[in-house]
């Protein structure tokens, strides 16, 4: 290690990691650790530039992962940035929520057909949480039905890991197959007269699993269970909210929830997530006691309200849709053309790559790495994101280099 | 209402209520509500500057809450807003972290004498859910001991509104009496071979209730039972953390804990909370999946970096006690010569102010009131938060007014 360091910008990847591993357990955790990506991909980040990421050791990638969701509008977006300047030169975390709490709630509320009401928080989890206590405040039960598989946060309740849970924390949940009629109408009957809500994300998207889109009558039969039930029918939109419609995720099946959460996008990066809902359940999400110390802040508001009348200016699922197309289409050919199959699931704005007969993904993450060395990041199981700042010359430069990484793994597999 | 907003702050306090009324429910949730301040008091904020918020009528008050513990060099202090600026101009939310994690870690690694690592989260509420993870992931137990009327954050294990909470979520935690010993040692003894950890928070902070510096017999007497048992010692320095010792609030009474929680004054206002813990929980800490959309952002790690070599430069606690010091005998002062039989307890720093025979606080809000018409912003039941920008001045400004605000309250009391 240098025994000078000018700045943490003049420490590269290897020597941050070594400086991590001796202060971060792991030397990082979560879904943003090295562990999560292939092998050789960088573990630090310094800087972001519309559909651009730049690493601690100065390489420059095309972004696929747009911070795992929350860019939508691209990096340092003018009018997100301009909106957090203003915010910051007047005073951002104040003893009582700004009047961008109004706006914001006010704009939600008029966006979201189904939102007679929205109440913000930080985290996805927060949202997700927040939704499972209002649904169960609202109808006096307990009983949470969750699709086997499915993300809907990092907190005991429903973390992807039992590490440090307890048997209690998830003894309410009843699990059923995304998709499956059968499996939920299983379900919502063990809960019996104890149902407090259906949970379903905006579409599967498990991770390391082709991804599907919620069928019609799967969607019918969970807003038929609440209704007849009285449960909350309640939709995750924390990772796709506002990448495929502006009106919430399951417009597009025609399926209104009663609660509903999101994050990621909402502000184009600041930290910020929220819930909206129906009348039925404005009383108790007035009598619920759900706080954080940030979460009134007025810089992150102020950021969503701008990059939600961004979004709806440009109609943004209509170009994002299109881009997705534009950079499934390419991926795709160039795979057939070399002899690869490749999967490529899920709303083009938001597509999981998955190769054929790669169970550990180790073709993914040769494919990904190839890709990485030309310029391009991608993940090999998770779902990428695509933003408006993803134009079509940047699909297609993306495409230059998903081409050579085609090619060198088709050498590979020959030599 | 007036036809024509031009921006959210041309719409005073009673005019965002009334819109607030219809799209967030109750018109606000949480601890920055209306109902959680006295009536009267403004609900919206729209500046800060120093020791002093602006509301969005315009009027200005010396800030005695700080954001509710956020806010501890100031509003808007210069090395924090400069730190934010240079982030925002990189790109805050990336693919991965930034060298500030690491800077970050080591920062309080150096600093904190028990911290061997650190991690990062946004809420109070991730930091202590995070040590409860932890503490059973390390101990392979489940049992948490947790003080009554204790505040650790508002997820449903530890809320203080039982509303759309299950027992189930609360099935593993044992009660204690903050600084009784006796019921600190039956409650561990009620655990068993099940302890896996006892939460203690830096200082006894209940809301409405006279403050409690934790007794050494009591520190010693947790320390004592974590080392027999084996379970972690976790101290909740979310509220408390930095005004008290640097180096952590219980360095004061010479015990230090295993893991410890932070978040609120860690980066003067910026989303952020932290976890330290020893070299014992380090491998525990590597292996719970613990994450959020927001917890790499590069911006309110380098506003940590920021406050916290600001707090060490001017030795932050012994100058937030005088200024704490100063406002207490003040206030004392004032109250006895008055006839107001006042307490003000627990640290200087961080006071809270009750009146004598005044359960429902009536006489409190009145003062609060009274104060606040004087330009004050104070509370009547939580602990209230000194920051560095509260100097000499600014607490004899404060002291002038709250004498005003004493006098009324007198003549009111005579009429």
């Amino acid at each position: 290690m240098p025994s000078v360091v000018e700045g943490p910008e003049a420490m590269g990847d290897a020597g941050l990691r070594a400086r991590a591993a001796r202060v971060i357990p792991g030397g990082m955790w979560g879904h943003q650790r090295a562990a999560a990506v292939p092998r050789g991909y960088p573990q630090f980040f310094v800087g972001g530039d519309g559909a651009f990421v730049q690493d601690a050791d100065g390489r420059r990638y095309i972004d696929f992962m747009c911070a795992w969701g929350p860019i939508i509008l691209g990096h340092r977006h003018p009018a997100v940035s301009e909106a957090v300047r203003r915010e910051m030169e007047r005073g951002d975390c104040l003893d009582g929520p700004t009047p961008h709490a109004v706006e914001l709630a006010e704009t939600l509320v008029a966006m979201i057909p189904h939102a007679d009401w929205a109440m913000f928080q930080k985290n996805g989890s927060d949202a997700m949480t927040t939704c499972v206590t209002l649904a169960r405040a609202g109808t006096g039960r307990r009983k949470v039905l969750v699709a086997r598989g499915a993300y809907h946060g990092a907190v005991p309740w429903c973390s992807p890991s039992l590490l440090g849970v307890t048997a209690e924390d998830r003894v309410h949940l009843i699990h059923y197959r995304y998709n499956d009629v059968a499996s939920l109408e299983e379900a919502v009957a063990q809960a019996g007269d104890d149902l407090a809500a259906i949970l379903v994300s905006a579409f599967r998207h498990d991770i390391g699993q082709p991804q599907e889109l919620p069928a019609y009558a799967f969607a019918a039969a969970a807003r038929a269970a609440c209704d007849r039930t009285g449960a909350a029918l309640v939709v995750d939109d924390v990772r796709a909210g506002f990448r495929l419609d502006l009106g919430g995720s399951w417009e597009r099946v025609g399926v209104r929830p009663d609660l509903a959460g999101y994050s990621k996008a909402i502000a184009n990066g600041q930290p910020l997530a929220a819930i909206t809902g129906t009348e039925r359940f404005r009383d108790a999400a007035s009598r619920v006691f759900v706080t954080g110390s940030f979460w009134y802040a007025g810089a992150p508001m102020a950021a969503a309200v701008a990059t939600l009348t961004e979004l709806m200016r440009v109609d943004a699922p209509r170009v994002l849709e299109a881009a997705g197309l534009r950079f499934r289409d390419g991926l795709t050919e160039q795979a057939a053309r070399h002899g690869f199959p490749l999967d490529v699931t899920g709303p083009p704005a938001m597509p999981v790559m998955l190769f054929r007969d790669d169970p550990e993904a180790a073709l993914g993450e040769a494919f990904c790495l190839e890709a990485l060395h030309r310029g391009v990041y991608l993940h090999h199981r998770h779902n990428m994101f695509l933003s408006l700042a993803h134009t079509p010359e940047v699909i297609d430069a993306a495409l230059e280099a998903t081409e050579g990484a085609f090619r060198a793994l088709a050498r590979s597999r020959t030599a």
